[in-house]
């Protein structure tokens, strides 16, 4: 009996990217104080995406990045944010649509928030070198001043994300 | 260390009424289709909240209305929704800001928001005639066509209430 006019699932996710997307212009306009600091995962194969070659191909699937003491020219716009973080001591430029985004985190309030990603939006094929993705597995995690950036450190940002229900006070 | 720029209980709060909004605008542009049905709980005591003081004076907390077969003249708009809908076969307009709302759902797809409504919002005085209240609480449930409008109505629009946990699909 569901309708295709009630997607709640998806209202759902679309309203909580704009909590994403409200959190970032804050921190464009203010940065951040205290202690906040965000953990955004995203699909670096989503069309839109731009990293540096060596770090897509180091992370084909999924890449986490930290925003805290170190970042740039953070750029917020409806549709992406962009931003310059370090990486071994040279500093790079990421754009980040907001659709390929699968999780956002400010670990000091323990808030997080996770998101689909459709795989049909992914077009970049997956692992091209294969052997190449099996070494990015077993990479060291030393990998650069914003070191939080591995295949798999999403792992790490949903160590902190917790229920929304956390948020939602009892009545 | 919270800063008072990141309230992201507040963010998602107001994010997700915004879901209530978009369901509401879709009811009135394309009706209710198949079996979804809205149960809208609200505090009566609001500013703003306008509903015929013989339902004010026996809801004198909350109210829960459901929208599903009987209702007309739907209108939305960002800040509140209008709606008529019977009441012992009379016809009644309800007024009512989003601000006063407390629970949206759609049983149909198990699909429920709880929202904070602050104190510090209502004005009108809780209960000035005291023993009308204790009447409405024990008032028989046959009060009209819209026979789920009762004090303690929330109660069963929450039976219906899930937590948004289970529309956040797992990665």
């Amino acid at each position: 009996m569901s309708s295709q006019s009630f997607k709640y699932d998806e209202m759902v996710e679309e309203a909580l990217r704009g909590v994403m997307r409200k959190s970032l212009d804050i921190a464009c306009a203010e940065g951040l104080p205290g202690n906040h600091h965000f953990y955004i995962t995203f699909k670096t194969g989503v069309p839109g995406v731009a990293v540096p070659e060596y770090l897509s191909e180091r992370y084909p699937d999924e890449m986490t990045i930290v925003l805290q003491y170190q970042f740039w020219d953070l750029l917020v716009d409806d549709e992406h944010f962009e931003v310059a973080l370090s990486f071994n001591d040279v500093r790079e430029k990421l754009y980040i649509p907001f659709e390929a985004v699968t999780g956002f985190a400010d670990p000091s309030v323990k808030f997080g928030l996770q998101f689909q990603v459709s795989d049909d939006l992914i077009t970049r094929p997956i692992a091209p070198i294969s052997e190449a993705e099996h070494e990015v597995d077993e990479a060291d995690d030393s990998t650069g001043d914003n070191g939080d950036n591995r295949d798999s450190g999403e792992e790490e940002a949903t160590g902190q994300v917790v229920s929304l229900d956390q948020f939602r006070k009892k009545k």
